[in-house]
């Protein structure tokens, strides 16, 4: 985190100006706690909050780790007005991330039962400014972030393909991307994909196909040995009851908007011991 | 929403210099549909986003509108390449706005069944950077956003408490605090209640106890004439199953962690007509 | 102080490019001293700069120390060219600081020959940019910074009054404001107070009445037994002349905008002494 | 202004998040009026604002023009809750600025009656972060800002002088700086005025000496032909008093620090008419 | 460009605060007129700069186009203190791009004499701030800009291979990374870069080789059919006189430091015409 | 360097969030090493930004020593993944820095050969948001920096004579800039010169006039006694061929957009040594 974005969160909570605490500036300690089992996430930035504020801490944990509920996630000694300064900014980022790494691990483990090497990634479907630390809890809970952006990657989306046409769509994005960004193409049937693979693309995302649609399409490929250097993902309507009969299509991805859109927190609380 | 908040959404998504929108400038013509029932939010925000970016919008339907699945919310009409640049950004803000705003109006009306004056009220467990929006979620559901940080009101909680003793803690809170801003106490006992109105504060948040211990505690505060200008609050806990019967102890306010910590978003998709 | 604005403040003296201190960067020692009497104010701030620019500092003195013309009130060392970096930013801070509380002080001890109850506070007539710390120095003076903007307490002034009416005001407020939040009425006769009590607001402010004025009204308030609960507020025209007397009405608060828009900076130098 | 700054400005009084205007949005028009007499500055800025939330305004007056009590400055026309999140901002840059240029002007017409040719210019003792305001508003009263900062000109001053000597930091000064910018020395004798002059620089100022001193080390810089070319400032303990005895003692500029760090804001009110 | 950007650049020019300008805002008019033969870019940039100051603007040309000395390529109308305003900030901005962007097409036109199909790509040797403005004018020019930062695409070079061994590192990126991105693997001989096409990355860089080494290599991997679907790039010390000869290697793609390192400025000058 | 203009730039390179470093971070030690002879700038610079990334660093060099191909320039240490994190920014810096320093470096020298007291400027032809590094290396190759925006100083160019007229624009230059700052105009003919210098103006800038003509002009001035206390600056077209002649015409500068528009850079690389 930039310094600029650390000021930037505490700021939302104490303002910009008339904030005093009560609580003295004597030396304290607490201890943040877990509520609930999960997978933990956001601690780096956690600890990246405390250095900031001279709030000193130990963990026996790190990011990824499973935890359980009552396990002591950190221990933080410093002034008893800078930790209760710190203490809601940081049980959100533990919460939130913690949240989407949970949920994010749940889902691998049950798409990975229907495929061993199936990735599982995320979406843009991000709260607007959090999205850097939500795509983040994805990779520490076993997830593919996915894109980030616009930006990193090209994608064509059923948006694209009806301004421009597919095959004029796909020439424009080649023409127009450095060739050291990959090109996906989003398509809604077999045929779409057949046509999208002639035209030469990294990625073709089968989008809202059933699970036996997104099987044909695989085999289909696989059967005119287009599939070699081909990555596919199936996206739309993917959650934890069908993850596993869409991993198990083999296609190479599935990517899962819940993971952001719908994950709860993960319960964490801080309570001062001195 | 500033300028500078719109940018700093849009660079989130479109990187701050190598995005190239594929699709050219020519008019365009886009429809945000709702693809589930709920309360909509975020639809002042995603206007001022359109504003920024030129595009032209009309819309039926104003926030806080009942919305069902299939409404077009919005129509909009502009530069394609410039449509394309707000998608994201403009349904993730209503997505995750219309979702809280639709769970604050469930535990709302779930509620008012138990106590008709009842107000539901939000807490600080927000998305770091997003709580504005999340806050005027709340209101836009029916609900009260609460304090909005560390700053517009104080609230000496139980770590205050065991830093500083409640009674040293009222004391320099009404010291260090203007006379414009209320104070309130968060308490876990009868006992700890009676203390602390003696002591004359706004606000008693009567914290993790149990529907049952809430109703006992606010008769008892009737019963000794302490209620007159006592504003009471419940808070712990609460959810779905027991909002109704919190809300009938005859409290003031009910305040839910899970307004914004658990709330899904609520389905929108955006696509090109012409 | 964030460090962003640290930053900012420095940056308004040093420019953005092209200033290179004459002075080496070789170990110095400088005495800031008091040129006149008063109360000090901006300490904290400049012990913040000074920390920034990795200067180091001692001090006898806190902020609200009664000072004397002659008192150092810090000797620092460091590079000297970093010592007159900081020269200007931190004689300003303490001029202007310590000005609004050496004058809050003043206009507090009059008052409370009055009135040892009396809270005397500040109002929204402040610098540009700089509230936060002149709000600040009224609370180091003795004074209430009364609420920080628009958004920390709601006040029906005239204008809103003029706009809406009275009773559509409260009414518009109540609905849309936390209760978490205060509200207050400016009424500018003994009328219109009554009306906004019988509304059930907050505070009460008695706007540019006479002193006698504002007497009659709180008598009046207390014989009707409207007085309990209520916190009344006298403001517009008060100076150092009249506080006493307006403090004597038996009002909680004074609102004092010469506080801010009237004071004189207190004096400050800064010289080398090695 | 750049919207940059207006937003900041705005954003201390509106908060970052939670103030909703209760004020609807219906058609307004409300009068800024004068409540004293003096010199205007600020208007520009104050159209700024104005544009910037879409409010319309008229105004038979300049910035620089004299104003009497009861003067209608600006008439404006919008949105009633726009109007009202502008008034107190629009007010406070207003009042400070329309004071500092009402007391440059006092002094500036009792420096004159000493020197017709004299300039009355500040200091930088500028409240933080607001020194451009009010480097304006000496300007609009007819004085002259002076450097702005620490960047565009070069003054030696006295803690220079006790780290390096005058003949090492005028040198230093010399080499490091561009042949673009003056280079001012502070002295506090005739002798070393006589040094400085001697080591060619472009501005003495005569620090702290009294208006007799001031005036026979002009008469003998003169005498000696050393005062062709040359600029030479007092500075130091000038007020209302005695700024024309300063200015006749033949100088061409004298520097006052009360400009801005004693002057009083000029009352102005905003009043909604309709 | 965000507003942000641009206010950003104009305060470079124009200071923080004591710049007033000389000329007075009546309508003017101005040319900007191309001093030297090249290839235009920076023109979009220029327009919206114009527009922010509410400068008029009208144009034959795009960005893109063949430029030669003497064309008008802007005439801008509007108030003359707007105009000297935007005046060198324009003329930078288009002396810049427009610099790289003729570079660019030169490199291009050269190295398609050795391979029609060649692409001429930049690296990340750019200007600190200024990068976003360079890869778009490499773009303009008909070069490639390559990734742009270390976040869009990940390159295992040398310094990697040092600290982690070549498998390691190339394991370790496959873990890290989205499979939304492409890893591309630096190698200086044959032996690496048969190491690297076997771990299987998308991208191989033949770094510092001669054009006989780097067709060698082509060649052997084309023997071995390790060709297909692989990206081969040479780079380090190609320039002018080489690029046709690395081109006509039969590589994708050539990458040149000095597109942004060593390309001199086109000249635009501004006139004012009335 | 200020806090935020390290993450600034920074960020440029890492992007805004998805950015994992591949590299551990693990204590690693690289070298900095000149691959071309030249004068080195930008040292200080990139100290600061590894005291930002808590990379130690130590060198034998100082910002404006001469430096040799194969000089090891800076030796750092710390964790890999920072050291490669700061890599492409800090050879960006030090590249670009040092090219201007040396490119300066070399025609001070040469324009010595012509008059041993001729200053070499730069100008305002700068790359956007770079110009304050730009100048400091032209100050550590030799050169003057010029003034460094509009703001500094006031130069009356040929559009500023074109909209108001000679006369008319230094009358209100005079009116509108404080006395602490130098006035410049810009002359194309001797008529002109001799008007402005009747008109009382700092510098005289003689643009593109050919060296004769400059000699022509500045031997008149000295001739009619009008050279004292004017400072004399040629430029236009100054040129490695020229320059020594322009020198020799004994005006006091001559100012050098090549400087930084048409200046190379000087190459450096960073290795890995354990």
């Amino acid at each position: 985190m930039l310094l600029r974005e650390i000021e930037h969160f505490l700021e939302e909570d104490t303002g910009q100006g008339d904030y005093e605490p009560i609580v003295p500036h004597t030396d304290s300690k607490a201890e943040i706690t877990a509520k609930e089992e999960g997978v933990l996430a956001g601690l780096e930035e956690v600890k990246e909050i405390l250095d900031y504020l001279s709030v000193q801490y130990s963990s026996g944990f790190e990011d990824g780790a499973r935890i359980r509920s009552g396990d002591t996630i950190l221990t933080v000694r410093g002034a008893g007005a800078e930790i209760l300064r710190a203490e809601r900014l940081v049980l959100n980022f533990m919460g939130r991330m913690s949240g989407i790494a949970t949920l994010t691990d749940t889902l691998v483990n049950e798409a990975r039962k229907g495929n061993r090497r199936i990735k599982v990634a995320g979406t843009r479907k991000t709260t607007p400014g959090f999205r850097k630390y939500e795509k983040k809890a994805i990779r520490i809970g076993g997830g593919d972030p996915h894109r980030f952006g616009l930006y990193d990657a090209v994608i064509i989306k059923d948006n694209h393909i009806k301004l421009m046409g597919l095959e004029n769509a796909i020439t424009k994005a080649k023409e127009s991307t450095s060739f050291t960004k990959k090109i996906e193409v989003e398509v809604e049937s077999i045929a779409e994909a057949l046509r999208a693979v002639e035209l030469k693309v990294d990625i073709i995302m089968l989008d809202n196909m059933t699970a036996a649609e997104v099987k044909d399409c695989v085999r289909l490929l696989s059967d005119k040995g287009l599939r070699d250097g081909l990555i596919l993902e199936a996206s739309g309507g993917i959650d934890m009851k069908n993850i596993k009969e869409f991993a198990s299509t083999d296609v190479d991805v599935v990517s899962v908007g819940m993971l952001t859109h719908s994950a709860k927190w993960l319960g964490f609380s801080m309570n001062v011991v001195e």
